[in-house]
């Protein structure tokens, strides 16, 4: 997979992509994820790339001339899967999303920032537009951070353990049951005995009933 | 305001914190930020912070007792308002829990990793447990980082223009409008005539329109 994101502010996509499973991913040769710095597009002078909103208001708007070369100049080099931008009013991502944009090829990321970039880029060139969350941030980088996490995990290769993202919250429609290590006790808190029995058959069921029990109470709306 | 991360990857959290309205706040001096390395609270050899888990499976857990000294350490020069825990299966975030955190003054965030915190840590140390959305990622880190900045640009002040955030949206539970900048065609793609009208209180109730339209379209389930 090949991620290229397109940003004014490079410097604060560093270093989520070089610590963890993303770097790991990345030196594996799993997933490329390339940064193109957006003030490098424009011809204005200091290297503008926004400007007040037609109409007034407050917050400034990217504009569609910068954006738009940018995005050409990728297309020329490959064909991609998917132009996304991320904004709060996008398709709020979940986990069945992040799924099926794992076995995505090359995707092309816009992130917005101020007050969000002139529609007509959202209206000629963006593909699916994509919100981690009814929230709003300062820009699109750190959305744009979330989601190729949520993404690369998934891709074969990237976690050490493969099962491991299999039994995490969600993959199921269903809350992870609650996880015990060492010391079998701490401080007066023991952990539940069942834990303990090495019967295993007993161990899965009560993983699957602290599951539904979970769910049930806190997030109902996960099992309709 | 006052947040101290716990984490076992302060290194991912550097740039977020280091560019654009973060930085600013931090450089105001309205918001201190913190990180504390877990690594730092432990006795074990190899600075050992997991284990396997009790029962079975696959990932590791993060053991109570680092958890504990830290958070200990902290409270020792501080009340908090909060022990937040970052975790997919926490309290959903929304605008509106961001503008209530928004107001606290010291706060810790909890960083979870591989396949979570004991449970004990949760039952015996944590007041509030946070999710940034409905998908798994590979650490809490960016979920506090999501969380820090929902929350921090929110912070009188920290904004350059107080009735930008206003505007976002969410604030009044609809979608933003359409924005639109110079210039006002752009290979045949031309601005809504009523933007460049000049005539702001037809423009005001165009963007209360299509506020409402967008909102009714995509999200109906805000106007519930």
């Amino acid at each position: 997979m090949r991620i290229d994101i397109i940003t004014v502010l490079p410097e604060l996509l560093k270093s989520p992509f070089e610590a963890s499973i993303l770097k790991r991913a990345i030196e594996k040769g799993i997933v490329e994820v390339h940064t193109h710095n957006l003030r490098d597009y424009t011809d204005l002078s200091y290297n503008q790339i926004d400007d007040y909103q037609f109409g007034g208001g407050a917050g400034m708007v990217m504009m569609i001339e910068p954006i738009d070369k940018c995005i050409t100049a990728l297309k020329q080099s490959r064909d991609y899967d998917e132009i996304i931008y991320m904004t709060p009013d996008g398709e709020t991502l979940n986990q069945k999303i992040a799924n099926s944009m794992s076995l995505l090829n090359n995707v092309i990321i816009l992130c917005g920032h101020y007050k969000g970039v002139d529609q007509r880029v959202r209206d000629a060139f963006i593909t699916r537009e994509i919100s981690i969350g009814d929230y709003v941030l300062s820009g699109g980088e750190l959305g744009a951070a979330v989601l190729c996490d949520a993404i690369i995990r998934l891709i074969p290769g990237v976690l050490s353990n493969e099962t491991s993202a299999l039994t995490d919250t969600f993959q199921d429609n269903l809350l992870a049951p609650p996880v015990y290590t060492r010391p079998a006790e701490y401080k007066g808190m023991k952990v539940p005995e069942i834990l303990l029995s090495g019967n295993f058959p007993k161990i899965e069921k009560w993983r699957e009933d602290q599951a539904q029990e979970r769910t049930e109470r806190l997030r109902p709306d996960l099992l309709k």
